[in-house]
């Protein structure tokens, strides 16, 4: 195993550009939203005129956003990201250009929804307006406001007839290269998705995954075996989520049926790779005839229509050792750079695959994201 | 990485002894344990005289042990291990020895039931019952008839109060080496196991941790997200629940509160180790202050008290490079050779490890399970 140890570079030429997979933007306040909705989803959100500021910070009965069961101990948003007027990370376009994009030469940003889903919500009706209403807000005030802007769109996974609604209604503005869909407890490999994967396939669009419905809502999936007790183990086992979620895409013959679908799984690790493939391809040698559709070895569709955002990177004992486990699977195609700005353990360009030769760099900078994305 | 290719040595000489640690003993009739039962759990289990010979196959309320939502397209249990008078493979000790120990040279095999466990039912004393009857059953008509047999024992995990009886009553027998503590929806960090772990530390036994109990039962976790529509998905998510569990169990703190006891996870794989190793020691660096009482990187508590039964061994794409990733993180200690006969999907110890060096085979087929296990 060759290994190509590079210097901490600040200036590095990017023949290419630089893009990078996962950017959050925040709503400041869900009043935000009101130009979105009509009225009566207005006063079921409680916004607008429709805001009980006597009662504002009670418990009265009133709407709120689902939110995890789990508090980072310190701070999710990064606070050296308050925007300059003291607002919330995320929550201005013009500071994150600046904070983000002009910093580390950022040709292209993906911009996904970081205040919070409905997508496990029980009411399918109001979060379908929520989604909707977050998707026209994230498109007219950030993704018209700068052409490195690309967004992608959130749609109600326990619903598929209204995610096509509304997948038929924005998907093919140029700007949207992906449908952002969350976890529920339906596993994503499942027929009720189905309809969802065709006419993303047939709209050019990714699949993107991001754990942030995971114990968030009714429908939301928990942690496996059992609650975890804190932060810590509960986003460690994150991971998890993700590779069930690939073992059912893969054995229910998903890319079988969509072979041009793209699925990316942001912020679920990337180490368990061989892992996966591995017993996974060695239970397809030996129980096949369960799964008679698939005309390849599961590592053969992972490598194809799978792609893992980077962070957080792995941090391995020995650097250099995370190149090799990637080299392991021929995974060098499959992992996309994702910053997570502005959360608390997000990635920087200059920080991270420092052991990595630059050909590798160049696909997980710039090349993979070109080739997985309609940009 | 320096790689030795050994060919395969039908007659490899083991200086050291040779110990298999997952051997499946199965009753061939629930009628087998009339005599560890008092006839009020025989009535409840329909077993001796009051077997419903009528009704046998027919559906009418009556008694079953709890059943895997999951078949097999094939066979669970080996066909060529059926016994010479036409048995359940597993259910004659005289024929396994003959077709499994004087075949490999097993100095010492370690039983762990294989028939069903009622490890997760909802009914604590009836599951209690019959627990301590299996493992009367096995330790008088197995463990007395060779010196060669271990045994681990079986308890209810939904009730510590039990398990700890049962403990009191028979794990200071020398012949049982480990406590079959089966997965539920307790995560096994949780201090409602901790008496449990107390007095396993206090006799010198092993926890053993081997997946039966998955979708097995009303209190069995599922494999996460949601249930698997197949037998080979489903088998291969089975891997997750141990990394979740190992997760729990370090961050709770269980190994710095008993740092003696050994966690045996087998048929879950190894693979995983860097991808959870790495990800357990960043989250800690940042997030160690909701966990205050480690004292070590998770990985270092891992490395110490957590071992890996290696059935059924990962095939990686290229050979050599499992032992290239056992070696990133050091867990050359942690793995213990287990055979799982006479399930489909055993390991032969010929047919394994081919590509390790002879120092690391005699740690994985021997020295290991030796500073495991009270042998």
């Amino acid at each position: 195993m060759s290994e190509t140890l590079q210097k901490l570079d600040d200036n590095m030429e990017e023949a290419t550009g630089f893009i990078d997979c996962d950017v959050h933007p925040y709503l400041s306040s869900l009043n935000e939203l009101v130009p979105y909705l009509d009225e009566s989803v207005q006063r079921r959100l409680q916004i607008g005129r429709f805001e009980k500021s006597l009662l504002k910070n009670q418990s009265n009965g009133s709407f709120e956003i689902p939110k995890s069961r789990y508090s980072n101990p310190g701070y999710v948003l990064r606070v050296d990201a308050v925007t300059p007027n003291g607002g919330v990370p995320g929550s201005d376009p013009d500071y994150l250009i600046k904070d983000l994009f002009e910093r580390y030469n950022t040709t292209c940003g993906i911009l996904n929804i970081g205040h919070g889903t409905m997508s496990a919500y029980h009411n399918f009706d109001l979060a379908a307006a929520y989604t909707s209403a977050c998707n026209e807000w994230l498109y007219d005030t950030w993704v018209k406001k700068d052409k490195r802007f690309r967004m992608s769109m959130e749609v109600t996974p326990m619903d598929p007839k209204l995610s096509i609604q509304e997948i038929e209604r924005i998907g093919q503005r140029p700007e949207i290269v992906a449908v952002n869909l969350r976890d529920t407890q339906i596993p994503m490999g499942k027929q009720h998705f189905w309809p969802i994967y065709e006419l993303a396939e047939a709209y050019g669009l990714a699949i993107l995954v991001h754990p942030d419905g995971i114990d968030v809502g009714a429908y939301s999936p928990s942690v496996p075996v059992g609650p975890a007790s804190t932060y810590i183990e509960w986003h460690a086992s994150l991971s998890l989520i993700a590779q069930r979620q690939i073992m059912s895409l893969v054995y229910e013959g998903v890319f079988e049926k969509f072979p041009h679908l793209k699925f990316v799984f942001i912020e679920y690790g990337v180490a368990w790779l061989p892992s996966v493939m591995w017993r996974m391809d060695k239970n397809w040698k030996a129980l096949r005839e369960e799964v008679p559709w698939l005309k390849m070895q599961p590592s053969e569709y992972i490598r194809r229509n799978v792609r893992l955002g980077t962070q957080p990177i792995e941090e391995p004992f020995r650097p250099g050792d995370l190149l090799a486990l990637i080299r392991m699977v021929n995974a060098e195609d499959m992992l996309l750079f994702t910053s997570d700005y502005p959360h608390w353990d997000g990635d920087i360009k200059n920080r991270v695959f420092l052991q990595f030769p630059q050909e590798v760099k160049n696909k997980i900078f710039y090349e993979n994201a070109k080739a997985t994305f309609r940009l």
